[in-house]
């Protein structure tokens, strides 16, 4: 959708469950195969005693709203700041919910980026700028 | 390393080429199949021309550099600002660097996180706050 057709308060939501699978996937995209995603001995030591998913995964999701979705195909994602609130482990079901809270000069919009788990649990808050396509 | 074994200046690089399958592999992870990544007759008629890499896909080096390396395993990962400058396509390498710009009350570790191309363009910039392992 362009300018025009945004309005704060705008919302949308997109909701996965994240597997094993798709955290040995980006581990091996990024490279970040970090024992505290794919190392279920050493994570079973760490502070939280079990596999998390890469917190930069699970913003995907966030990628996936805004791209997709809110203002959708054609978007310029210009920046995203991420907040790791809580872990998620392998099958919480994620949702990405973004809104319009600011529309900047006619031209860029400001969104509040929040995912959060099965459980309603904030997993990470941010805001995201985008340009709306023409 | 734990946080006394970190100064500020410590830098890190990680490069990878970024290619079609990391970024159809990311689609199916994120959900995210905006025209932009992953259609090649859409993306001809946008604003690049051609197809782009997810700008989370690309930020996924920051979390490699940050998780593997610096200050690596059992890190955890509190926040990260994306300031995506360029567009990276298919079959860019990109550089990942983060450096130590500040280590606060002792505890906290704050790292400029810089994204580069083949070409040394800025694709990626911003900064990631990180609590190191006791």
């Amino acid at each position: 959708m362009n300018i025009n057709e945004i309005k704060i308060g705008d919302k949308v939501s997109v909701s996965k469950t994240l597997t094993q699978t798709d955290v040995y996937m980006f581990a091996g995209i990024s490279g970040d195969l970090n024992p505290a995603h794919v190392n279920t001995v050493a994570a079973k030591e760490g502070i939280f005693g079990k596999p998390v998913v890469h917190g930069v995964l699970t913003a995907g999701l966030i990628s996936n709203a805004i791209g997709m979705h809110l203002p959708g195909p054609g978007t310029i994602y210009m920046s995203q700041t991420l907040n790791f609130k809580k872990p998620v482990f392998f099958d919480d079901t994620v949702t990405a919910t973004v809104e319009v809270i600011e529309i900047i000069k006619e031209k860029f919009v400001k969104l509040s980026t929040i995912c959060t788990n099965q459980d309603g649990e904030i997993v990470i808050e941010g805001e995201a700028m985008v340009l709306p396509p023409k």
